[in-house]
């Protein structure tokens, strides 16, 4: 049976590939999330994607996903270090959701190592690259399922 | 003389009744706001009540009640922890406002101890379920009045 | 069937009137306790009170409401912020129990913000004033009655 | 060659001349502004002023100006103490900023001596009151065209 | 020689049954020393043993001690976490002194975690439920006797 | 005119003579008391003393106090270091009081260098043995006197 | 061509299956790896795999990976909490390297929260059970080949 | 039936007798467990004994005695203060175990306060000499076979 | 009315051009002073300035300034994060201050983001270069003339 | 036989009388040392008075008095708070030095509570006004001399 | 008469000439040790060089210098900043032993700024690259001699 | 070819052999430097020589070897721990710079461990004695001529 993902993008992400390029990549977030669309056809999965700067949307789109989503994967850019609200969020719904970084944030300032979100997340992938975003796609199609 | 009371719920709010039941309680924030409507009337109060998941829109919330409402009512959810933003909304504007919580916020989290908008507040309720509402419609109606 | 309620204050309450009046306010504890025994009689409700400035003392009078009451509201003074042994009290008997105090203890000094017994409590009032105690008595009267 | 510069301003500053007009001044934002215009005509500035109480309509602002803009003034309010996300768009589009604030914020509560968005910033001017905004644009116009 | 030990009980632990019994166990304080004095007679001690709530009392407690008894074997209960006072008298009269704890302080709260009387203590015995009390004895009977 | 001043004494300043004689001294309290009375009566004050190892007691004598005395003269002992409620005590009846130590206590343990009770005093004398009793009357006597 | 692959487990991972299997689950290590081989030739790697309980193990491990191995893949067990010296054999040896953890370290206990290994390894992965090796493995087979 | 107790030692307690006699004794390790062997044969108990400088060896040993002891009394020497590799063993393996310390670690430095491994321990004793060793055997022998 | 504006620079801004350009810049202080003393007199403002190494130095300097100046505008160096007693010596004179700061004191080393003095002067302006002594300039020139 | 006793004032106290005069009086430091010279005459001291606003003279002044003077009262001004160079000063003459403050600093900023200088005096007095000048003399003619 | 002195390097330093090059140096391990060792013949002492990864190894290495070295040469590598095992085995033998480290410790990241070796040491040498080892050296064969 | 070298003694350094020779040995800082000076003649280095008790004089010192210096060896004494202005000067002149300590600055209080100047120096020896100068001489002479 298809599975339905939400993909949650954070603030600045919209500026990927004009933002900090040696940090973030000079690919732009619609180029990341077209090449995530050919993956998850092939995994039989509907990847629905969003993204806002405004933490209240991000808390609108984490609720409306209630009831209607196998999983959800977020990247809360720097809401990541405070946003209690988001956290609060994903325990309102109850959905498998992990939380992915595009930079290894545990190799640069100091604030970025404490998540508030990671604790009430399935897992926390970080520092790979957009891959990440392909690794959250295939821990859901190929190993969760076969759980 | 009516008094005017302004009720705001922040993020995450709405879920009541869906979030964490064992910790917020079954009643959906809707029946909740009927069963205070019903007491405001009896006290004489118009209860206009607010609900957003946005800080921005706290603030606006909290900045339009300047000179029109006699008291107001807060659960500002997780934005308690961080929103110095709200907090100066409330300074800024003079009123009367009292900071309630559903749960116990001090035998949860650590994060959920300490409150950044309390010390501006008359007061904080917090711990009791939906009573926290009524105690605070309470202390306005009867208590305040008196004084 | 009526309640029977511990009404507690702690160390520096007997001042209450002569003590920092800008803080605390010009009533003295005894014309405060008269007034809610009037409210406690309407609302069917036996009210004990106790004071004392001594831990030990305080520590007594809640191990003696084992199996005799119903709920108790404490305000702890100053023990507040670093008696661990009356919360150890206060969970020793597994009474409902309110913690209440008049000034609001988050616009004060730093020490007074951390409520060591809060955590064990149901719940926590502050900052309204000699109010607290008559919103704490309407929980035990109208609220928990109806749950 | 006229210079672009935009003007953010942060959460409640709308409310200035309201908000405790002690520390704030009883200047509303449009009177400030429009002696800001003022000025910013007699330099060959082109000014253009927003404001907004929602983070992430800061965010959108600071994107908006990518390619458009020679510098930014950013009074950014109570977000200055915690907001990373305001601080990556900053970071996101290259363009010289300066955090400006009224109030001495050396001199007031713990929290507010803390800037997480200083950093990224070309400099900060503070407690000078609406004074700090005409050296800002007194560095852009007069300063940072002879560099 | 008869040895002459002296045990103090300190707040909550008259309590002993009703308190917690998960954590600290059925059997009351009173059959718990019933036993221990058993015990006592066939080491050839005569065993005093105080109990009080109040820290002015165990401090009256341990001076009384002062060159009458050879060993002091004290449970201080939530005072072993803040009570100075009591660490000064232990320090007062120079009496070889256990402290010794049902529950092992370790594996709970934070604040369980710090002994400020320990320091200044022959040594502290926590976690093995009243056995405590009994490897207290045992080694002023058996262990000190032979040193 | 006759002035009246109250000496209390606290924990385990009962001990003193048998309490580590190096860093107190060989003198007991009665014989530091006798000498400071023979002093007393030279400066035309009438001192009244008190001792105790009780918080409760401590608060107690304060309360006493209230529009009897011109001054206090209070060592605190190990309450010292963290009785706010006596520390509340001497806010509530507004009367002069000195903190005095007979050790340095900034010398010794890191806890012993922190007052909670200095704040709300006129000042603290630390450090030169019983000799801080007797600047104490002094001050009172003479310098007061005389401003 | 051929990758090379060097899995280290670290301590108490020989344990699974028996240790808290409510935490880290019910298979062995040695299934795991049976698995883990069979993913690994599919990916035209050859896995390497090493366990100790000794960190000076781990660094040879490390330093012994010098110049032949293309990736490796660590769970440093709990010595990703304090072991500074695996983390400078990482950097000794300049191979990309990815850091796993079976559970969620961000919602256990405080310490485990902080990895001082992560901030030298490419990236982090953490809380999806033995998936996370095959996460890794599916990064250097497929996303870093095209890279 | 004859109980299986195993006895680790940690780092330096070989030095026993050379390293600090002030602190530690004159007693070599040898000449110790030559007489615990002695009291352990009294109590039907078959006590093994092992010793290592080794973190790695010492999680062996743990892991080792899996499904083979009744009881592990540990004395961690300095690993106490930061081995969660050790904690985690002890934790993999869910025999009852006892952390021992011969001097009373809350008298030394700082450091030495705190205990990573105790929190899964049934319970420390510390600070008696070598009788703490007594007194574990002790507790298995006697009390925990009475239980 | 010519504005007397004292302008005292402190430790190592003598070795302006000389210490660590990349951040300071190249300018020696002697030039940067000499267009300052060009802009003061078109602001009809008599500039005296000052330099020193010394901390006695410069609160001589300041208090020098008692009753004489109008404003002093004060680059404290390294004093910034430590000197308690030049901030006391510019409370002593109660005249307008504003610090100054050449780098952008947020951006550089912990140590830096804290100043000492900032709390008890009008305003800081850092991180712009020389240009900081421009705008404070500029600022009682203009500014606080029409105030 | 006469005593030699140096009075050492620190930074800005040469200001007293201009600065801040409600937290440190109307009086200036010379009428205050005026005073303090008559009453020395009548103790039969000799007092020297040293005043610098100089870290380096305050300890030249202290290595001056090695082998000269019985005693030494320092007012360290804001110095109290930092200067390990003064502590060492005073250590290395080994001369009674008793530290005076004529505020009370435990009730001002947090800064000022901690000495780093009361710990190698022998006591240290504050809160009173010039008065703590006068009580140290008076423990030296009087006190000391009596021991 | 010829000293013997023992050298050990701890983790990662096997490593040296590969790891870090531009921190560590470009030099191996081995060509520093023979250097050292012509060095040591002209000093006319006995140099023992050792090098192990594992904590317990670098214990026993210590233990067995018991009795027959001179002094010790440790370069604990990064067991520097946590191994209290290895502290104590130091305090253990009683043989002077000197610290050393390539790198400036202090210019690092910060856990690499404490040592919890180094106050069981008689020095600590930082920062030279390999002059380290020859300044101890050094100071053993002429400065220790000659005192 | 000749090198020059400066040596800077901080504060209280004038003290040696009076000041706590049990600390710092019974040789005068004039017999050190004599004998400091012979050794230098060997090695052909011009070695000047500067004490002051003043940290303005020690900036000034640094400055003054602008250019002139091929290396800097100091003592800061105390400033070591709080002077960021020694720091700045240090890094604005860019000379090699070692410093040294006499004492083991690790065993001793608190505050001595943290140097805020070493991160900016080439090393640190701390701990032997006067032979730290010797050991700096011995490196600039012999080591740092062959790199």
């Amino acid at each position: 049976m298809k599975k339905n993902i939400l993909l949650i993008n954070g603030p600045n992400l919209n500026m990927l590939g004009v933002r900090e390029p040696d940090v973030y990549g000079y690919n732009t977030l619609e180029s990341i999330i077209n090449e995530l669309k050919g993956i998850a056809e092939k995994y039989d999965i509907a990847l629905e994607t969003k993204q806002s700067n405004s933490e209240g949307d991000i808390i609108d789109f984490i609720h409306s996903a209630y009831g209607l989503y196998d999983g959800i994967i977020i990247n809360p850019g720097a809401y990541t270090h405070y946003s209690y609200a988001i956290r609060d969020a994903i325990v309102s719904i109850d959905i498998p959701t992990i939380e992915v970084h595009l930079s290894n944030i545990y190799e640069r300032e100091e604030f970025r190592k404490r998540s508030v979100i990671a604790p009430v997340c399935l897992g926390q992938l970080s520092g790979l690259g957009p891959a990440v975003y392909k690794l959250a796609l295939y821990y859901f199609a190929e190993v969760m399922a076969n759980d």
